[in-house]
């Protein structure tokens, strides 16, 4: 069995909220995770929603700020949220919020020298749930949906596109929908994946979209007051390239609110009720 | 007018949650506080939920971890939510979280160099009011009600039971009830308020309440595997106390649950109607 440490584990809406760690063999460090077990999960296996965080965020941001364990724990939703990147004193980093810690990009990237440690996309596709699955009493394969912010919506959806049949459903607040046409992503692809367009392409949603379709419809929230919206959103493009590829998509764009946790916590619960009327 | 700086304010809930600082009088330095303003404050005046925070804490803890805003949307409550202490470059501290900045403990001090800066209780119970109602949507006097955590808790059961008719309700989360009797309230007590046992029997809810009690039940929360139970927080004290008194209180032991934000948010909702069903 592979060991996790528990670094605390707290009564929550008559579940469990936790924080532990592992050594992850994705990213060849320690890597630091939160997970709500739900009262449903004393008494039998529920299934997961995964939830990946945006620039600078922890395992912290979303587990204290947005709320979402009281809704998760009306509808027997386990939640797992994960770190944005490796970790430690080994792990290389650059100034800047948006590259290298606290910004993995949810890939696995290619180029020395993040291609090391910077495989977010194996930890959160294959090593993290294989982990939770061991650990934890999980419905397993087939019981996961996925969602996240900004940065981390931009994982959920390409992550959720590149392989539908791993998540039964996706959903993103204000998500880099399309990463080679915006600032966050020209810095980042680059330096991550290398000059050849075909990896930029499968790391951006807008592009992938064209090719792979999620059965399901994706769910957007998108606030008017983000700050960000015209130079690093632009939901816009994934909107017409779904409508094009004949993705189902609800697109809700939400008057006054901004990029903050006031936002999320707004809008989760809609979200986690999308979710488990897919998970069953 | 009395003036106030808005630091920022976003939409959260229907409603705007916004951080704010003034130039205190009674402490005598910049103050800075959190308020919710629910939906309904956009076409008419609503009463107001005070609440204060425990040791360490300043506005932000209860605003960003509780989740509160949700039901104070739904209900039509204000949320006000001032710092724990005086703070700035003047005023004077010691070592340790349980003394001096972030441990004001809800007391007017009388001892040098404690009392220039450390007016808490005037703060709360005057100064802070009559600016929110300056200056937001408020229903005014005798349609507010006052909560907190910890030394919060202790500040919400010796305000309210000081000057009941000046808040409509009170409830607590882990209160600090019987300061003159733990260690806590020990070291604090002597070294803002002097040797005067009486001074110390004023701030002390389980010796107050002997003289004075409060019309509506008091609703406190308590979790059991609070790891300051047994030493800093006593609950069976002021209980004694109250039942000998004839003060109303549900006194609620939580079993699981222990000191942090996990076991706040997964009660608020009751206390917010609590409040909401007394402030009508």
């Amino acid at each position: 069995m592979t060991a996790i440490e528990t670094l605390e584990e707290k009564a929550c809406f008559g579940g469990v909220n936790g924080f532990y760690t592992h050594e992850s063999t994705a990213c060849a460090c320690t890597m630091r995770f939160a997970v709500f077990q739900p009262p449903q999960a004393q008494v039998g296996r529920v299934p997961v929603v995964y939830w990946l965080s945006g620039l600078t965020c922890t395992a912290d941001n979303f587990t204290t700020k947005a709320g979402a364990q009281r809704v998760a724990a009306e509808l027997g939703l386990m939640l797992v949220m994960p770190d944005t990147s490796p970790r430690g004193d080994d792990v290389p980093d650059e100034d800047g919020y948006d590259f290298g810690k606290g910004a993995g990009f949810y890939l696995d990237a290619t180029e020395a020298p993040w291609s090391t440690h910077f495989k977010m996309r194996s930890y959160v596709t294959e090593e993290l749930p294989a982990l939770i699955d061991e650990h934890f009493p999980t419905k397993g394969a087939g019981h996961r949906s996925l969602f996240g912010h900004s940065m981390g919506g931009h994982g959920a959806l390409v992550l959720g596109l590149s392989e539908p049949d791993k998540w039964r459903s996706l959903s993103a607040f204000s998500p880099v929908v399309a990463p080679t046409q915006v600032p966050w992503g020209q810095k980042a692809l680059p330096k991550y994946l290398g000059d050849d367009p075909a990896a930029h392409a499968a790391h951006d949603a807008t592009e992938l979209v064209k090719k792979h379709q999620h059965p399901e419809p994706i769910l957007i929230d998108q606030g008017l007051a983000d700050g960000f919206l015209e130079e690093q959103l632009k939901p816009e493009l994934f909107e017409a390239a779904a409508k094009e590829a004949g993705q189902p998509l609800e697109l809700r764009l939400r008057e006054g609110y901004d990029h903050s946790y006031y936002f999320i916590a707004t809008f989760v619960e809609d979200h986690l009720r999308h979710h488990a009327a897919r998970l069953g």
